[in-house]
């Protein structure tokens, strides 16, 4: 650290020097010492020194004429305060309060969701770390490594690494009945991404869009940052209640939805939903974003089609990620568009950030290929049925009789529900003080809202369930009898 | 591939099944065929059967009765038509004209910057991949992945990791004159997404913002996608001229500008420049994007240092990047922000993809903290100072007569002037039909533009510019005369 943290001797002349010349000392056309005369004053090298001035002429405080000597180039306000002083960071005073846009106030004021920084019982969507096979894949990652190709370290294309491109279309429709192929995927950094660069191609600020009640804060951010006016459609057992949308903003343009494994509620759509969505996107030309997060883990039966599957019209933009199945800090995702919205979404990500990392996208494509993440899939979908079974297991045996547990057979999380009155922000920082991740389901209501807790068991292995359930029914116990 | 691409068995029945219902075959209430019959029917296992009866269950498809018998569940409407036939992929029609947004519209309708995707001759801003210590690189890529802190496979901080942005803080201080600390830092994956959060979190649709005209491609995009309503303001020898911006549009909210080595003309902002800049920013409650994209290298003297450094007033938003000093594909970069900035821009950057992939950001702040990352620079400023000359002398050599050559000292382009009338773009295509890549200069322009070429000489060594001038300098002798 220290080779860049010291400022070169040559810096610390011309810091001076330039202080000298912003807080007036030296006026224009103020004649400097000899360089030879300046090394002598400072007990520095005559090179240092010219070195310094060099600099101040390229920058435009000073001038050089030749067979003369160097002048003071530029006036400066009597007012002007220079930054580099001793105290200069105390002179650089910030706006207490910035002009922001009001975009920029509304982006300010929505509450960012709290994602899991480290493994915890009972993080949400966090998957099991230790079960990936991390030697398959850094070997990879060494093959490619250390036989680069140089055309992976260039820019890249802004839809993605195309043999990605076309492990993705064939794992979608293989597994999850989405009719593609790889011209209509993109890959993106997340399904944050996937949500923001569809919001900002398809709304503008004004439009009403349709959010789940409770629903995913991640897709609530994307649409307030893209200028959306947010009508939140409450959420029953057969999941979006459609009718309900139609009533309250028939004219959305656009609805962000989890069909297949309702966030944070955990329900799956039924089929009669499916078919009135996918009717109304069409009698009004709307959009449905489908936010299929972690569709891969299902317990009953295989996982379930992708709402995607049924559109005949082109309506649905599908949005997968590897967070769930890979692990989250690798940052990637895709999108699956329909043909005629490919090159508008591109080209908004283009305009977000070029394109994703490539190597992790040839590593990634290879694991594909290699037969490691179908594999992987299989054997995580077994290891998570094991987990959730604990989990409902020392629920019901610790909070069986105080609590109803909502067990739907897929995902990630379960979701508790507390009595009514019973703070569930409360329980979750009681719980939190005791090292339990646990996030309450209030936080993810716009409209009225319930108490309830959201319970990860993906990330835990069974021991680590039946200790966590027996701190955590403390917690909760101690709520609800204080209540 | 294979264990992905091909369809299990039950899954072809449940697709099977499944058309029968949506194509109206198999009607509300009729009664499916026994498990048992339909496995000797298409002669497949019982089991295999079950599956994709339970499946079509879970979807609701169907519904089974116990001691009874299982039954179609759903009315399809008359006129739905599967998208699982064969002809699946026919039926899903799409909006031949998608409706988009209007910013949708615009984004389309703007240009989006090419980058290189491969090192060849004369690639614009594009480093010595070759030159890169790639085995201390992978070294220490190596050592982070063997010995995996699993909180680096967690979610990260939107605000990037906390070493990186010590080191940046640290780096920028000493080396670019730039005024801060870590705190300040945001770490990003581009400057193209440096420009796309601080745009959104400081511009509502229909706001005014100054661009350089010429300029970066990718601020433009960042300012349409974000609803801006662009004003170019003109570049002379001086850079961005304040004065014309002004009388243009003084209340603009925002300027983007590149004064280290303005892009793509080259020229330095003068410090009279700098001064009125940042005082018509102070006065009129404006910001500025300081996109300081390869200022490490300068020829004559040292880097100038920052305009973020002569900031009194907390309006400068200074950006760099990783892309130009490490490699393109690493999608690395960072913004350093007023302090009341800080947050409205980390739940941007949040709201668009929540945070950088955090391995790689691991690698890159030990890659600092062991001072390679400033030997380096060192040693790449010696060879594009090498390489840069080679390029005069040979466009000198060839091309002196006929056209004048621009020669600012830094970056890692030149800019070559063509005659007007001669058209830059049609040069532009005969060069790369001969394997030489060259930016058109007009491109760049949104008020009248001049005829150029931007030719990069950073990853071409001398050998390669000699052969590659020659090339050019017959594409461009031919245009000369056939105009």
């Amino acid at each position: 650290m220290e080779s860049e943290e010291r400022m070169p001797l040559f810096r610390q002349v011309y810091q001076r020097i330039r202080e000298l010349i912003l807080d007036g000392t030296l006026a224009r056309g103020a004649r400097l010492p000899s360089t030879r005369a300046l090394a002598t004053d400072l007990a520095l090298s005559r090179n240092t020194v010219m070195v310094a001035v060099e600099q101040l002429v390229a920058e435009g405080y000073l001038v050089s004429r030749v067979g003369d000597g160097t002048y003071v180039a530029v006036d400066i306000p009597e007012d002007w305060e220079t930054p580099h002083r001793p105290a200069a960071r105390e002179l650089q005073v910030d706006p207490a309060t910035p002009r922001l846009s009001r975009r920029g106030e509304r982006i300010l004021a929505t509450p960012i969701g709290r994602d899991s920084t480290e493994v915890r019982p009972f993080a949400v969507g966090m998957p099991a770390l230790d079960e990936f096979p991390w030697a398959t894949w850094n070997r990879l990652w060494m093959r490619r490594s250390r036989d680069l190709d140089r055309r992976h370290l260039c820019y890249g294309d802004p839809a993605g690494y195309r043999p990605l491109r076309e492990a993705i279309a064939a794992y979608l429709t293989a597994g999850r009945g989405v009719i593609c192929d790889a011209d209509q995927v993109i890959v993106v950094s997340s399904s944050q991404q996937a949500l923001d660069i569809a919001s900002r191609v398809l709304i503008d600020p004004g439009d009403a869009a349709w959010l789940e009640d409770p629903g995913y804060l991640g897709a609530r951010g994307a649409l307030v940052a893209a200028g959306a006016e947010i009508v939140p459609v409450p959420v029953d057992e057969e999941g979006l209640q459609v009718q309900e949308g139609r009533r309250l903003a028939s004219e959305a343009r656009l609805v962000s939805v989890t069909p297949s494994h309702q966030f944070p509620a955990g329900v799956t759509m039924s089929l009669a939903r499916r078919v009135e969505l996918l009717d109304w996107a069409e009698e009004h030309d709307a959009w449905i974003l489908e936010d299929d997060y972690d569709s891969e883990f299902r317990f009953v039966g295989a996982p379930l089609a992708a709402l995607q599957g049924l559109d005949r019209a082109g309506r649905v933009i599908y949005i997968g990620t590897f967070t769930k199945v890979v692990y989250p800090s690798l940052r990637l995702a895709y999108v699956v568009a329909p043909r005629g919205l490919v090159k508008a979404l591109v080209a908004a990500r283009a305009f977000v950030d070029r394109h994703s990392p490539t190597l992790p996208q040839v590593v990634l494509s290879d694991f594909m290929a290699g037969g490691h993440f179908a594999s992987h899939i299989r054997r995580m979908r077994s290891i998570y049925r094991d987990r959730r079974q604990s989990l409902l297991d020392a629920l019901e045996q610790r909070l069986g009789k105080l609590l109803a547990i909502r067990s739907h057979p897929a995902g990630m999380h379960l979701v508790v529900e507390l009595p009514a009155g019973v703070d569930d922000l409360a329980v979750a920082r009681r719980a939190a003080e005791r090292g339990i991740e646990i996030s309450p389901l209030s936080r993810y209501y716009l409209g009225e809202s319930r108490s309830g807790l959201l319970i990860g068991y993906s990330a835990v292995t069974p021991e680590e369930i039946v200790d966590g359930v027996d701190v955590l029914a403390e917690v909760i116990e101690s709520a609800i009898l204080s209540h």
